[in-house]
């Protein structure tokens, strides 16, 4: 792992690191805010999943969570969306696919299957090397993120539900399989038969039997997102079906942007911090 | 004035605004919060006039200042650094003149003397448009600002005392006339005649005579910047022989960016907020 920076924030320090992967077969670039620490007790850790085209840095920058998860006492991490670089197939002109909207899954179509494997990636090797770098409690971990990276929260606690004790998400996309905007790239990395696309969606792992204590999710009603994309009703009813407590929040006149994801930053830290016992 | 984009945040409004100025001679771009409102009264606005590179949206991004504006009920008023566009002349490679590089003041030199005149604009123009288009009461108005735009709220300050009731600064250039970053600058915009730049320079100002009821600074000791151009040691002298009030925070391991600036907001919008009496 090497520093591409660091700086002091809110008393702890918010730093910007990267590394080889194998899962991803590129470097990948990663941000970790620590907060300040009063003795050598590991603490939790809470990751952040971005959205479409986003990298590490959107949040990092606009997202506000720095003040609270210092007070907190909570180490934020937050990926990067996709493979990047000059050998990762790309479709530039495509914001839903490719770099910077990797889904959060692991392709099996070529050549998309060498580069595009987020989901190894996230659940192996950054937890690996996030516990040997970091001063964590691998025992104490949370997961929430925006848009695609909602969706990307979703589908990892609900594949790993041993490893998170909490969720939440901030306008998710929460059944990609269907969603406009995600149908052509799931079919580009996991190919055209369906049935292999309902373990990257949040509502058919639950149909399919997947299971999560409690989910908290965020959601704008001046998104535009809202009716042709997200549709956060089809996780309440598969939800309500499932006996999963869901908090669906309708936010009036909030839009896609960071400026809703910082309003309800506050919210969502809080709820994270109740259920990691920090 | 025309509207470039509204979101709700933090139960107000974040606007970007753009119009033509008069003063500098092209269309000029803004940033406007406005916080919930629960009546008629007009709210106490507060400007944060930004540094060397930036435009009205790096504090927006950065700034974390809506959470608590929005709590205060002050209205956060971000200005441009400079004129910009096609006629305006500038040097693109010269990151401390020209675009980005406005320094607050009033050009004398041609063929900056035709747009470069941000004093005018934030002292005559932008009010006005402000007063017309925003619930503000006039009579409330604070100034902070970051590094260059450190230096113009202590400028402006000291130069119209009976406008603002409170100014306070984020590692503010205080003596420009002699900091190795602004002297090129300063000759380009106002000529080799250093008696003219006095009336930009806070420290100047004041061992000139002008007076302001008091000063917050906040200064990161790791600031690559400190010694070399910042210097706020020079403001500590004027200030005490003065008889200012300063209070000077030195903040131990923060650098000159966001970073810093974020974790102080919070005290500066409270000190404003008692001087406006919110």
């Amino acid at each position: 792992m090497k520093t591409i920076s660091t700086a002091k924030s809110h008393g702890g320090i918010q730093g910007v690191y990267a590394h080889h992967s194998t899962a991803c077969a590129c470097e990948m670039t990663f941000a970790v805010f620590l907060p300040p620490r009063s003795g050598a007790k590991p603490l939790p850790v809470l990751w952040y999943l971005s959205g479409l085209t986003c990298t590490h840095q959107n949040v990092m920058d606009k997202g506000e969570y720095r003040r609270l998860a210092a007070e907190l006492g909570m180490i934020i991490v937050c990926p990067d969306t996709s493979p990047r670089g000059q050998t990762v197939p790309d479709e530039p002109d495509n914001w839903q696919f490719g770099c910077g909207a990797g889904f959060y899954l692991d392709a099996t179509q070529a050549p998309f299957s060498a580069n595009y494997r987020m989901y190894t990636y996230l659940t192996e090797e950054l937890p690996a090397l996030i516990a040997s770098e970091f001063p964590v409690d691998m025992d104490r971990q949370g997961i929430f993120g925006h848009s695609m990276g909602g969706h990307g929260a979703l589908t990892l606690a609900l594949k790993n539900a041993g490893r998170f004790r909490s969720c939440s998400a901030f306008a998710p996309i929460v059944h990609p399989s269907t969603a406009h905007w995600s149908t052509d790239a799931f079919t580009k990395y996991l190919g055209e038969d369906q049935a292999a696309w309902r373990i990257y969606d949040a509502v058919s792992l639950i149909e399919d039997g997947k299971r999560f204590p409690e989910f908290l999710v965020d959601q704008g009603s001046a998104d535009s997102f809202l009716d042709n994309g997200l549709q956060p009703w089809l996780l309440e009813t598969a939800c309500k079906d499932a006996g999963i407590p869901l908090t669906l929040n309708m936010r009036e006149g909030y839009d896609h942007s960071y400026h809703f994801i910082s309003t309800f930053m506050d919210d969502h830290l809080n709820w994270h911090a109740q259920r990691l016992a920090v």
